[in-house]
């Protein structure tokens, strides 16, 4: 199995377009240690030929496009000139750093969209999805803790299954107000998912969790590799650096550092390699010469940036 | 006036993501004279430190990040990180690559948004929208044939003033066959905008144009400064090739050649300077190698692409 991390930012991405903070100055200046990142999407394929995305980053065109193995390199089998290599999407929540992707990939090519009932009603509630024609792209519902095979819109199989997990989390931004969804956390509208080969191969991608469970534990002890929500250092970090009104917890994201964070929660599980995505611009351990960074390396974790490949 | 062409190709931009034709080929190899192109999108400037975007195509992130003028360098005038230059962004019509580059403007920046009353009801009727907060995000409606001062969200004028003019169009593609929001061509959906700064400059922008009419050609007569429709070369063009189903008419665009094309239409109209933007992979004037680049060019054209500069 094949893993590129096409983006590993969160929400607004590395340097953030109208964010004058120390950290983006530095990645917008080209500081070889404030390496710039897109928002987070993975692309994943058994085969090295056929490929499917776990979200769909706003960013997406531009991963493409710094991605060959996702570019169309010639005619399909059938001599179609419409001719990505990516085959499916697989959609973990409904906010926008996760679905707008999304809308780059119209003009006619067949996909298949796999994604919990919940997101799918939110996408049929937004008519601007429907720019994704009807007659190529299938909509294919994911139940919760059942092992799926994957397959394109014509049914061949990618060689991958997955299986959607419930991750405490949020309803998105944009739909905590509005009455013709109602997302919440217990129906499993954040969900990390698994991902395996026939082969055996298998990780786990968690892009945004706002506390751990036993559930949680259980799911993630003894794994070959875990991708996980690294979107703050702390807590407060956000209102601390004059960069915004809310905590962690109120958008959904548990901290990296502290007693109750991610370093201390996962530690006893046994991961035998553990990857940070999801990386905000506030957070410290962004940058590689912080203290922070050096915390999260000795504790064995690994910061993902835009163009990681990962062979399992 | 200060104009900064962001992008410069069609929907999908150049290369499309998911397209194996020659050209698209070409601009992937980075062949010079197949150069890349995001989609569609103008910034434009009185006094170069406050900016008026028309249109937000979905690439703007990658835009912004390729554009200082549009960065924040430093914190506001009110001290806030939060500190982009962009004050506001005028809409033309509906369709994806107009519109939703809206969702990379989120992160709580003050910003005004000026569009038609079909568009803003699209807008408003896609929850994903709600994603830039009401807070700091201002919708104005804008009329047509009725010149407007521009300000930012806080009522400070940009030194500019816009008009938005009917300009024969069609409904946003996603938004075909649904029953929220009826647009058509006669209400003024697709519009085109004329800016004039005060001291008498002055351009046309008209991104998307199904035929010219006595009402167009009175606008853009004897004018500084066009950017017109630029997507295809001819009517069959999408079929001809393999890239699609539909005519540039059904499509809602023009074709550049032809007897009823762009070239023929304002020939007789004493533009000062006329540039084709909204260019589409297929049209073979994208080239700057093309026999069709060579006739634009001696027809006294420009083909725009992402970068190119004006000051008028």
């Amino acid at each position: 199995m094949r893993i590129v991390v096409l983006g590993a930012g969160a929400g607004g991405g590395f340097p953030q377009w109208n964010c004058a903070c120390p950290n983006c100055a530095r990645a917008r200046a080209g500081d070889r240690a404030a390496r710039k990142r897109t928002q987070t999407s993975l692309a994943v394929s058994a085969d090295g030929m056929a490929w499917l995305l776990l979200n769909a980053a706003p960013d997406l065109r531009e991963q493409i496009s710094a991605t060959p193995l996702l570019q169309p390199l010639a005619p399909d089998t059938q001599g179609s000139l419409r001719a990505s290599p990516i085959r499916a999407v697989a959609l973990s929540g409904g906010d926008v750093d996760a679905i707008a992707g999304l809308l780059h990939l119209r003009e006619s090519q067949p996909l298949a969209v796999y994604a919990s009932r919940r997101v799918l009603t939110l996408l049929a509630a937004n008519s601007i999805f429907r720019v994704l024609n009807p007659a190529c792209v299938s909509y294919r519902e994911i139940l919760l803790d059942r092992a799926e095979p994957l397959s394109d819109f014509a049914g061949r199989p990618l060689g991958l299954t997955i299986e959607a997990f419930a991750v405490p989390g949020k309803v998105p931004l944009y739909a905590e107000e509005e009455g013709e969804v109602k997302l919440g956390t217990t129906e499993g509208d954040t969900v990390g998912f698994t991902v395996s080969d026939e082969a055996g191969a298998s990780f786990h991608f968690v892009p945004a969790c706002a506390a751990l469970s036993e559930a949680l534990h259980a799911r993630l002890r003894d794994s070959q590799l875990v991708f996980f929500d690294g979107t703050l250092w702390t807590d407060d970090e956000m209102i601390r650096l004059g960069l915004g009104t809310k905590t962690g917890r109120r958008m959904g994201h548990l901290s990296v550092s502290g007693d109750d964070g991610t370093l201390a929660g996962l530690a006893p599980l046994r991961i035998a390699r553990k990857v940070f995505v999801h990386v905000n611009n506030s957070n410290p351990m962004i940058l590689e010469d912080s203290p922070e960074r050096a915390i999260v390396t000795r504790k064995g974790w690994e910061v993902a940036y835009d163009g990681m490949e990962i062979a399992l």
